[in-house]
């Protein structure tokens, strides 16, 4: 049989559910439990569209929404409040066969930005569109606007008001300190790369801050070439160093592997500057790699001929 | 005298107003006479903060501030309008040295939004503001907001009424296919680089479209390592393809020179996806680059010893 028959081909789905500190002794059993479910109700959900002979477009999408309506995960449904008690949500979609790609930035009341940022590259010429002209295309699209008690969380509202007090931003959700995105990255049956990544952003957030998820090349890229590529952390530092599209280069103009490339920009890139965070990547082989130089990173993977894994700390 | 000597360094500014098809045929001599002016303009500004001993990023801050103000560009005062009659601007600076960056999206009524990118970049922890957002945090900055009339221009309201008429959205700013956008890289006596880009985007734009401008690492990038770069184009082929960065990862793993990364970018890369523009690049050692694959893009350059030049066609 050949290797090119499509029942052989290597599939593989990775997703995240945010990194940052994550400390044991602040997690309880049943916290770690909710978290892990959700990672693997997400998983499942992916893996279902990539084993039957679907899209890696498809795959992570299908990712990304469960965890945008799991209220634990700080993106879509769970997403944190703004300082003016508002939701600003940034998600971005990239297909690795033509580059193609569709972000939204800022947006609210959207119940899952993914499908936004997808409409916005299948749909339009472009690919970034951000706050109230965004959510106007939204409307004359007919997508799905959800009342702000479908965003409402009582621990969020909580964390809002404790930031407003401190006067801080925080990029957490949790008391712990944590980088709250989810993403997904996805090789397809035909060999098709693709990445996607969505977030809430941060609590207390002013000024219409836009981090690096809905920043093709920062948060988020994909190129058949080379690997698909999602990632969470402390979004200036990513953009600062436009870490997908770095991972893409090293591999691609330096020879490095997945891991070489990966390992490069998580522990040597980011922390020159002080950054701090994750990511998920899959190459055109289905390798794949999640480096992360954060206490923990919420995470599960899945691969041809082996078992789902899912992790929050390191192993 | 050591090559180390304040003097002796090289020091080098090249600026752009756009590209696109600019045809001979249509251009008044006129009209063409006060866009080389513009230009030259711009460029001695910029020329005398560099020459001055001053900043890489003073000097392109400097330069941009001077097409920002003149009507006949499409950035700041001559920004083209949006569907709506608004004025929806983009920006972003990045220093060379730190890999600091600031940048603003879809802001409207900001007289020179470059120097809010710069703000952006020296007053915050963030990257990217965007909308009415980043205008409340200008406003709280003190900044300088011009009233609607200080926007207005007949020919690009007439514009507007065109394209509407015509139910598309035009890049071009004047009858001609071009690109409206302004931008200035430079390399200062401390052997340092920095880049800006400045835009008022598409006319009858709608739904908060963002193009390449305010994205560090697809419009604008600088990195003392290697080079500084500003782009000019269909600004969603330059998302897709990370343009400014890949120029760097071409430089720095690959091993090519600045023309060689600057033109396979330009005639390879982006005309692979049908991306139509050209963009100005300067390296580390006083290298200039300013390929275009469109009919023409208005540009000058200076570099210590040699004249300041200006061209808008192919030489």
């Amino acid at each position: 049989m050949s290797s090119e028959t499509k029942e052989e081909r290597k599939l593989a789905l990775v997703i995240h559910g945010g990194a940052g500190t994550i400390s044991r002794a602040l997690m309880s059993d049943e916290r770690e439990a909710a978290y892990r479910a959700g990672l693997q109700q997400a998983l499942r959900r992916g893996w279902e569209v990539l084993s039957g002979g679907g899209l890696a477009l498809d795959a992570v999408e299908a990712a990304v929404c469960v965890m945008e309506d799991n209220p634990l995960f700080n993106a879509g449904r769970g997403s944190v409040f703004t300082h003016n008690e508002r939701h600003e949500m940034d998600a971005a979609i990239m297909s690795g066969e033509d580059l193609r790609a569709g972000a939204v930035a800022a947006v609210d009341g959207i119940k899952n930005p993914i499908k936004l940022a997808r409409r916005v590259m299948e749909a339009t010429e472009h690919v970034l569109m951000c706050g109230s002209g965004a959510e106007e295309f939204a409307r004359e699209a007919g997508f799905e606007f959800a009342p702000p008690e479908y965003f409402f969380d009582e621990l969020r509202y909580e964390q809002l008001l404790q930031a407003r007090r401190e006067d801080e931003v925080r990029l957490d959700h949790t008391p712990l300190k944590k980088f709250g995105t989810v993403g997904a990255v996805a090789l397809d049956t035909r060999g098709h790369l693709a990445a996607a990544t969505s977030t809430g952003g941060m609590t207390n957030k002013r000024f219409g801050r836009v981090g690096d998820t809905a920043l093709i090349g920062a948060g988020t890229y994909a190129d058949d070439q080379t690997c698909a590529i999602s990632c969470t952390g402390h979004g200036e530092f990513f953009i600062r160093t436009v870490a997908a599209h770095e991972i893409v280069s090293l591999m691609k103009y330096k020879g490095f592997t997945l891991k070489e490339a990966a390992e490069q920009v998580v522990h040597v890139t980011l922390p020159e500057l002080g950054g701090e965070g994750g990511l998920i990547a899959v190459d055109r082989t289905g390798n794949i790699s999640l480096p992360f130089n954060s206490e923990g990173m919420y995470r599960a993977w899945m691969t041809s001929g082996s078992e789902a894994q899912v992790a929050i700390y390191p192993d």
